[in-house]
C-alpha cells in the first residue's frame, strides 16, 4: 500500500526536491505577472456581466448606468493599485495586508484581515473556475450537464500543478494569460474600429426583450441610487486579487519590492484597459443578459433550453463574425483557460498566507511544512478541498457564488490602508530627511485616500450584498477568526507548560521503576517482552493478565507454571469482558500508592506485513496503549514481534535477528534433542540470574 | 467524545451485563418458535406471490400450474423438515449444517456450507425487510417514495434490538409472530367458508388483463416444464430459514435437542398450512400479479401510478371486505411486522455461525467476542451493514433480491443431508443394539431422500436462476470461501511461528541495550524522556535529532550545550525534510552493526485532552512509531507528557505527579530566587551522577 501511494504521488507531483533548491523557485517579472495577476486580469471576463445583470433587474432602460458604474470601478482600481504599491515597498516580506495590519493595528485586527483573505482566496478559486466553465459552455453548450464535475476536476488539476512547485506552475500560466490579454485587446480594437467605420457589432441578445421586475418600472431617487450601488458592488469583483502581489513579494527576484511594484502597475493598467473596453463594447453591441433564461427569448413562457452565453462570448461572436469563427473560439479558449488558471492566484496566495499564520502559531503547524516539491502542500490541499466543496454545493454557478466574494477583499483593503496611514505617521514621527519626509507625506495621502474610498465601498458592499449570501462569508470569516485565536492560545499554553524553568527538576531520576508485562498467551512474543523487561532492570517486575474468559485464564496460569517462568503473574478479573479498563485501573492504583515512582508497561505486539492482517489480530493493544498514555507516571513500551509475512516486504523478523540467528536457524526449527537439553540447562542459569527484585540503586 | 459515544451506546443497547449472566439467556419453546421460525413462517407472505409472478410471464392461462407447484413445495418442505429433525438430534451443538458437513465431508465442504449460509443470512434480512416494506406500502401507498429509507431504518432497528441481547429480542418477536399466524389462519378459514357458501372472494386484480410475453403464447413440452420449474424455484423461498433452528439449538432450554425437534415440527406444520391456504385462496380469488404495473391496468400505455398490492394484501381486502376494513389493516400490520422481524432469524443465526467460524479461526477473532449485552455484537453489526447496503443498492425490491436468495439454502441443504447419510453410515458401522440400528436405518433413509430431493432442487434453482442474479450470490459465496481459507492459513502460520519450542532461547537477555532518545526541542518532555531512559540503565545512551531546518537544528544544539545536558546528541541531516526515514535508517544501521543487541528508542510524546488538539501537534511521532515497530531488534518506548488540558478530563499531568508535586507546586511557577539556586546546585550533583556510560552488567 504505502509503495503504491508513493508511486502515484511521484507521478502526480514529481520527485522530491532537496531543501537547497528553495532559492531556484524565485520568479522573474514576466512570470510573476501571469501568476499573481491572472485573477484581477481575468475578472474582467465576469465583472461587466455582473454589472449588466444587476441593472437588467431594473429594466433595459437602466443599462445606460453601466458606463457610470464602470467609470467608478476604474477609478477605484486606480486608487487601490496606487495604495498597494506603497504596501509592497514598505512591507516586502510577503505578509501583505495581514502583516501591515497586524504591525500597525494590532494582532486582532491582523487576524480579521487574515480570516477575510483566507475566505476570499477560497472564493477566488470557486468563482474563477465557475466562470471559466461558463465560458467553455458558451462555446460548447453540450457540456452544460457536466458543469459541476468539470469545475471540480479543474480544481483538482490546479492543486496537482501547484503541488509540483511554484516555478513549474508559473510556466504553465504564462502563455494563456498573455494570449488572453492579446485576444481581448485585439477584440476591443476590432470592435472599436468597426464601430467607428459605422459597422457597429450587434450582440445576439440585442433584440431580446427582458421582463423587468414590475416594482422597478419607474425608478427614481433612492431606488435608482440603490440599483446603481448594487451594480457597482457587483462590478467591484474586478478588484479581487489585487492584493495577491503584495502577499507574493518574497517569490519575486531581487530587487523584490521594486519588481513587485512595477508588476502591480502593469497589471493595473492592463486590467483597466480591458475592463473599459469590454464594458464600452457591451453597451455598443447592446448585450442583454439576465439571470433567468426565459426572459431572454422575448416571449414569456418560452424558455431557452441552451444556457445563456457570457458577455465576452456574445461580444466575440458579434465582433469576429458568429460563433463558428476562429476568433470566437480563440477568445473563448483563452478566456476559459485564463479563468481556470486565475484560480492559481489563490493557490499561490493561500498556502503562503496560511504558512505565515502557522509560523505565528495561529494555524496548525503542518501548514508551515514544505512538501516534497518545496510547496506548502498542506495549504494547497486544504484550499482545493474547500473550494471544490463550495463548487459542488453551489453547482458551480458564478451568480450564486459571487455574492459571497468581495466582502473579504474590501475588509482587507480598508484595514490595510488604515494600517498604512498609521505606518507613515510613525515613520514621519522619527524621519528627519526632508526629501524622504515629502515622499512619506505623499504616500500617507495616497493610503489615506485608499482607506477612505475602500471603506466607503465596504459599506456599500455590506449594505447591498449581505442578505444575498454575503452573510455566509461573514460567518465563515468570524469562525476562522475565533479558531485562529483558539489555536494560538493552545500553542501558547503548551509552550508555557513545556518551557524548562529548572533543569534539575525534570532531569531527576524516578525513585523506583515498576515493570509490568502484559500477557495474553504464553508464546514467543511474551517471553521476549519478559526478557527485555528484565534487561531494563526495573525495581520490581510482574506479569499481568486479564481474565476475560475464565477457562483461558486458568490455562494461561497452568502454562505459566509449566514453563517455570520466574516472574509472578497477576490475573485481573473482568466480569464485563473488558481488557483496557482493568489494566488502566490497576496501573493507576500502583501509581497512586507511590506517586514518585514510574510504572513501565511492556506490551508485546504483533507486527504484520499487510495492512489487512491487522484486522485479524485484536486491536486491543492499540486502544490500551492510547489509554495508558493518559495515565500519569506511566511509560508505555512496545515490544514488537515481526510476523514472517512482514519479512516478504524486506524486514527480517526480530526473532531471527535478536534470538535465533546467532545459532544460525530460526527458533521454531530448533528441535534437535541435544540442542533442547543444552538450552534447558542454559535456561536454568538464566532464570536464577534474571529473578526480579530490587535492582542496584 | 468517548463519553458521549458511551452514553449513546447505553441508551441504545442498555447497561453492560456480566459474563455470569450468560445462562439466563436460554429460550423456552414458546419464545424459540417466533425467534427461529419467523423466517420460514413469514415467507408464505411472498412465496405464493413469486410463483404467480413467474407463471404470469407465460400468460394468465398458465396460472393453473400454481397448485401443482405449491404441492411440490409442500412436499419438499416435509422432506426438509423431517431431515433436519435428524440433524438437530445428532448435532445439538448449534453448528447446524456447517458442523454436520465439516465433520462428515471434511472442512472444505463445511466451509462451502458456511459461506452459503452467511450469504443467505444476509439475503434473509434483505428479502424479509423488503417484503415487509412492500406490505406496509400496500396498506399506505403514500409511503412508496420512502421504500428504501424505510428498509434501511428497519435493519438498523433490528440491529439495535439484537445488540441488547437475545432474550429481550425474543419477547419483542413473540407477539407479532403469533398474531400473524392467527391472522392468516383466520383469513384462510373465512375465505374457505365464504367459498363453500358460494360467496367466493374476488381479488381487485381478478379482472385485470396481462400482456403475456409473445414468445410464451403457446407453451408446450420443454418450455412449459421450464416455466413450471422457474415458478417452483421461486416458490422454494418458502423453505428459507428452516435450518435456522438447527443452528440455534444451544439457545434452547434443556432438553435442547428434543425441544428443538418439536419446535421444528410445529414450524413445519404451521408453514405448510398457511402456504397451502394462501395459494389456494389466491387461485380461488383470481389474484393477478406481474412485475410490470402497466400490465395490470388492462390498457396498454395506461400505467397505474400506485404501486401494485402484494398477494396477501389483495386477499385480505377481498376476504375481509375492502381495503378500509379492520381485517385488512390487521393482516397488513401483522404481515409487515412479522416480515421485518423475520429478518431477526438471520440476526440470531449469522452472529452465532460467524462466532463458531471465528472460534475455528476461519473469521477474525473479534466475531467470537461477546459484547456488553453478551450478544456477538460484531457479527450483528456486520450483518446489518451488508444487508442495509444490499437494500440500498437494490432499492428494496423483493423481486430483484429474491433471485440471489435460495441458491445458498439448497447448497447447504444438499451438503448437510449428504453429510448426515455419511454420519449414519459411520454410526451403523459400530452400533450393535438392534433397536438403535433400526432407528438409524430410518434416519439414514430420511436423510438420503432429503439429499436426493434437495440436490435436485439445487440443480433446478441453478439452471433457472443463475443468469437472473444468482451468479452474484455464487461470486459472493466463493469469495467468502477463499477469504475464510486465507484467514485460517494466516492464523495457523502465526500460531506456528509464535509457539514456544524452547523457553531459554527466547528468555535470554539481550547482549547490550542501546538507548536512543529522540529530541525535537529542549523542553520538559525531552528532559523527562532522558531521565527515564537513564533509569532503564541502557549500556549506551544518546540523543538523536533530525535537521529538517538548519537554523532550528543549530538552535537546538546551542540550547543543548547551554543547559549542559550530559548526553551526547547526534544530528541527522535530512535534505528532503523527512523525519521518519533518517531515524529508521540510523536505527537499522545500529542494529546491523550489532544484531545481538537491542535498540531502545525513547519518544517523548504530547498527550492532549481533546481529540482535535491532536491536529495541532505534529503527527510524525505516531508514524515514526509504526515504522520503527517494523524494524527488527527495536523496542519503542513512549514517554508521555500529559498537557494540562487533559487534566480537565480528570487526569493529573505527569509533570506534577512525577516531578514537581512532591515540592507542592507546579514546575513552571518555581521561580523563587532561592529555590532556583538550590535547584541549580542539586542539578549539578545529578548530572555527574547520571552521566551515560556502560551500566553495571
Amino acid at each position: 500500500m504505502p509503495k503504491f501511494v508513493d508511486a502515484v504521488k511521484r507521478v502526480v507531483i514529481g520527485r522530491a526536491l532537496p531543501s537547497e533548491g528553495l532559492q531556484e523557485t524565485l520568479l522573474p517579472k514576466r512570470l510573476a505577472l501571469p501568476i499573481f495577476a491572472s485573477d484581477p486580469l481575468s475578472s474582467v471576463a465576469y465583472a461587466t456581466q455582473e454589472i449588466l445583470l444587476v441593472l437588467t433587474l431594473g429594466g433595459l432602460a437602466y443599462l445606460y448606468l453601466a458606463s457610470w458604474v464602470a467609470i467608478a470601478v476604474v477609478a477605484l482600481m486606480a486608487v487601490v493599485v496606487l495604495s498597494y504599491r506603497q504596501v509592497v515597498r514598505a512591507y516586502p516580506s510577503g505578509g501583505g495586508s495581514y502583516e501591515v495590519v497586524a504591525t500597525n493595528l494590532g494582532p486582532s485586527a491582523g487576524l480579521v484581515v487574515a480570516a477575510s483573505l483566507l475566505v476570499d482566496y477560497v472564493m477566488t478559486v470557486a468563482v474563477s473556475v465557475a466562470s471559466g466553465v461558463d465560458n467553455i459552455i458558451s462555446a460548447l453548450p453540450a457540456l452544460n450537464e457536466y458543469r459541476t464535475v468539470m469545475a471540480v476536476v479543474f480544481v483538482a488539476l490546479l492543486a496537482a500543478v501547484n503541488l509540483r512547485g511554484v516555478r513549474e506552475s508559473g510556466r504553465v500560466f504564462a502563455a494563456p494569460t498573455y494570449l488572453f490579454i492579446a485576444g481581448v485587446l485585439l477584440m476591443c480594437a476590432t470592435g472599436f474600429i468597426r464601430w467607428m467605420l459605422g459597422d457597429a457589432p450587434v450582440a445576439e441578445s440585442a433584440a431580446y426583450g427582458i421582463h423587468a421586475d414590475p416594482g422597478h418600472d419607474n425608478l427614481a431617487g433612492f431606488a435608482l441610487l440603490m440599483l446603481a450601488l448594487r451594480a457597482f458592488s457587483s462590478g467591484c469583483t474586478a478588484l479581487t486579487g489585487v492584493e495577491a502581489i503584495s502577499n507574493g513579494v518574497p517569490a519575486f527576484r531581487k530587487p523584490k519590492s521594486k519588481n513587485a511594484a512595477s508588476t502591480m502597475a502593469a497589471m493595473g493598467i492592463i486590467a483597466v484597459v480591458m475592463f473599459s473596453g469590454i464594458t464600452a463594447l457591451a453597451m455598443i453591441a447592446k448585450v442583454h443578459i439576465t439571470e433567468n433564461t426565459c426572459d431572454l427569448t422575448g416571449v414569456a413562457g418560452d424558455c431557452a433550453t441552451t444556457p445563456q452565453r457570457t458577455v465576452i462570448a456574445q461580444l466575440a461572436a458579434a465582433i469576429f463574425g458568429g460563433d463558428h469563427s476562429v476568433g470566437f473560439f480563440f477568445i473563448q479558449a483563452a478566456t476559459a483557460l485564463v479563468l481556470v488558471l486565475a484560480a492559481n492566484t489563490a493557490f499561490n496566495g493561500f498556502p503562503l498566507l496560511s504558512s505565515i499564520l502557522a509560523q505565528h502559531r495561529y494555524l496548525p503547524r503542518q501548514l508551515h511544512t514544505r512538501g516534497d516539491r518545496l510547496a506548502f502542500s498542506n495549504g494547497i490541499v486544504a484550499l482545493a478541498v474547500v473550494a471544490g466543496g463550495l463548487l459542488w454545493a453551489f453547482h458551480a454557478s458564478v451568480t450564486n457564488l459571487i455574492h459571497l466574494y468581495i466582502l473579504g477583499v474590501f475588509t482587507s483593503f480598508t484595514l490595510s490602508q488604515t494600517g498604512m496611514v498609521r505606518h507613515w505617521n510613525r515613520t514621519l514621527s522619527t524621519e528627519t530627511d526632508p526629501a524622504l519626509r515629502r515622499r512619506h507625506h505623499t504616500a500617507r495621502a495616497i493610503n489615506g485616500l485608499g482607506a477612505l474610498v475602500t471603506g466607503l465601498v465596504l459599506v456599500i458592499v455590506l449594505a447591498t450584498k449581505f442578505t444575498q449570501g454575503a452573510y455566509l462569508a461573514v460567518i465563515a470569516a468570524v469562525l476562522l477568526w475565533l479558531m485562529m485565536r483558539g489555536i494560538r492560545r493552545h500553542y501558547d499554553n503548551t509552550a508555557a507548560e513545556l518551557a524548562i524553568t529548572d533543569v534539575s527538576d525534570q532531569a531527576v531520576l524516578p525513585a523506583r521503576v515498576h515493570g509490568i508485562v502484559l500477557v495474553s498467551k504464553v508464546h514467543k512474543p511474551t517471553l521476549r517482552a519478559l526478557a527485555y523487561a528484565r534487561a531494563t532492570r526495573p525495581d520490581t517486575l510482574e506479569a499481568l493478565t486479564v481474565a476475560v474468559d475464565r477457562d483461558e485464564a486458568n490455562a494461561l496460569q497452568e502454562q505459566w507454571d509449566a514453563y517455570g517462568i520466574n516472574v509472578p503473574i497477576k490475573t485481573l478479573e473482568s466480569p464485563y469482558r473488558e481488557v483496557t479498563r482493568p489494566v488502566v485501573e490497576y496501573v493507576r492504583a500502583v501509581n497512586r500508592t507511590s506517586p514518585r515512582d514510574v510504572v513501565s508497561v511492556f506490551i508485546p505486539e504483533y507486527v504484520v506485513g499487510h495492512w489487512w492482517e491487522n484486522l485479524l489480530h485484536n486491536q486491543s493493544a492499540l486502544w490500551l496503549k492510547s489509554r495508558l498514555l493518559f495515565t500519569p507516571g506511566v511509560m508505555v513500551i512496545s515490544v514488537p514481534w515481526q510476523l514472517t509475512s512482514s519479512e516478504r516486504k524486506g524486514y527480517r523478523p526480530a526473532g531471527r535477528a535478536a534470538g535465533a540467528v546467532r545459532r544460525g536457524e530460526p527458533a521454531w526449527t530448533n528441535n534437535h534433542p541435544d540442542a533442547e537439553k543444552a538450552d534447558a540447562e542454559k535456561a536454568d542459569g538464566e532464570k536464577a540470574d534474571a529473578s526480579p527484585g530490587p535492582g542496584p540503586s
